[in-house]
């Protein structure tokens, strides 16, 4: 029988969190579709695109079903897109959704939670299903009639 | 218990079809969504937003799946929108999927399949599901995100 | 010594005016700068760019100095954009420039202020300076920055 | 006799410049109209909008005679936007244009030359003439079709 396996998603590993009092956690969203946005603050397709489109999901769909969740994926100009940067960029661009800073790693600069999930860059948008495993993995753009079709999927399947 | 019902979509009348040599129905497409775009070929709003829109559905979902038909309902300017007008509309905009004239009808110019749909303008988009059922209604611009959800709910639910 | 020759605008030729009850010629207009818009009510560039930068420039400059005039000329699909139907079109499109019907002409029925003018299709962007010189012809589209230097350069020279 | 008093622009007070390797003038600029873009990097406003359109003025004008100058003029979140974060920002927006970074003042955390030239916030567009004269001043957005023709003004007047 043809049957395909949708692996566990990785644990986050962050360093800091912004926009939530309490960290989020995988285990924590069990039972929620997540809407994983990986990004730069200094990256232009995140700025224009991927960050603008994750506060769309987050105002279409409601949050008791479907979690936008930001993630600080630093793997260049470190010294420009520290957390105190971030903070500054998360006030102006009006981002109210929890964004954690991934937590840097030692191998080539790449942070360790961009690392677990093989992102190739940035943005990264990522599908977690309720039962948290992965299911989708976007590099760069996809279009909002796509990404509203992969989360109903999410949501209308039978566990 | 509480259950929603679903009325069968109003059948077709048309008085011509273009980019298509035969005339589709609510029968012949049984089994699969359908995305009826309602418009007019000299409503800003139909131009700017409904049709490209439409456009983007029939390259998002696959064909076996998601039909897209237009439906031209003429209830103002009857003279400059006739079926002359119209193909050379469709040929300039480059619009590919089947399109339907909708028949004239008698009471205030509205013609028939828009009454029989209870249409109040221009653009409308109606969801139709599998089993022939109007599931949506939007009068004027919906989002992207919101409608790939919407047609992904179709697609996914358990009949 | 160096010197540009700019040869007269050719007088236009219409049959048919909207949006004003008095015919505008190159000589009523003297002492201004003129911006003809040439389109067909059926061309997507012309909807799209076309017209409504021929818009922001009414509401741009002063009508004291700068005239904005559309110029219908049709020269494929005659049947489907008679006046009737660009009436409408103005309507619905909230155009409220005047609008000339080009005069159809024999040859290859290409209208003939099209002709005259050398114009190879819509849309067509010209400007006439305030002695009814020809300064500037662009066919398809031009960006405003750069436009809007044109415009102000035929405002500023000293006769 | 009714004339307008031009007052000249004041210097520019400057800690550092990026692409560029000798620091501009005003003096060393005159006979040039100057486009000066005073904006922040975690400006919104300055991002989508007022740096972008300073390309477009730096692509659109001869540079021999039209100088585009950016000035980094932080008011606000000074951490957040050092000279190292400016850094990457220019190199990943790809601004290739000249851009100081406005000398830190004393009064409310003003820098120096923004508070001589008195802006209010950012984006700010400052337009000097060929004779180093303050001509134009813009805070917010101005459109591409108002700029055009206000540089235009200034590159065809007659000193």
């Amino acid at each position: 029988m043809n049957q395909t396996y949708h692996p566990p998603a990785p644990p986050w590993e962050v360093e800091q969190w912004f926009n939530t009092d309490q960290a989020p956690t995988l285990e924590s969203l069990r039972g929620k579709v997540i809407v994983l946005e990986a990004f730069q603050m200094l990256c232009p397709g995140c700025v224009m695109h991927g960050l603008p489109q994750a506060a769309r999901v987050r105002h279409t769909f409601p949050p008791s079903k479907v979690a936008v969740i930001g993630l600080h994926t630093v793997f260049e100009h470190h010294d420009a897109m520290t957390p105190v940067s971030l903070r500054a960029f998360l006030h102006e661009y009006r981002i109210a959704f929890p964004v954690g800073v991934d937590m840097p790693g030692s191998r080539d600069g790449l942070p360790r939670t961009m690392l677990a999930y093989g992102m190739q860059g940035t943005p990264t948008l990522i599908l977690i299903d309720a039962q948290g495993r992965l299911r989708q993995h976007h590099f760069g753009q996809v279009a909002d009639l796509a990404l509203g079709a992969e989360i109903a999927e999410l949501l209308y399947e039978q566990p």
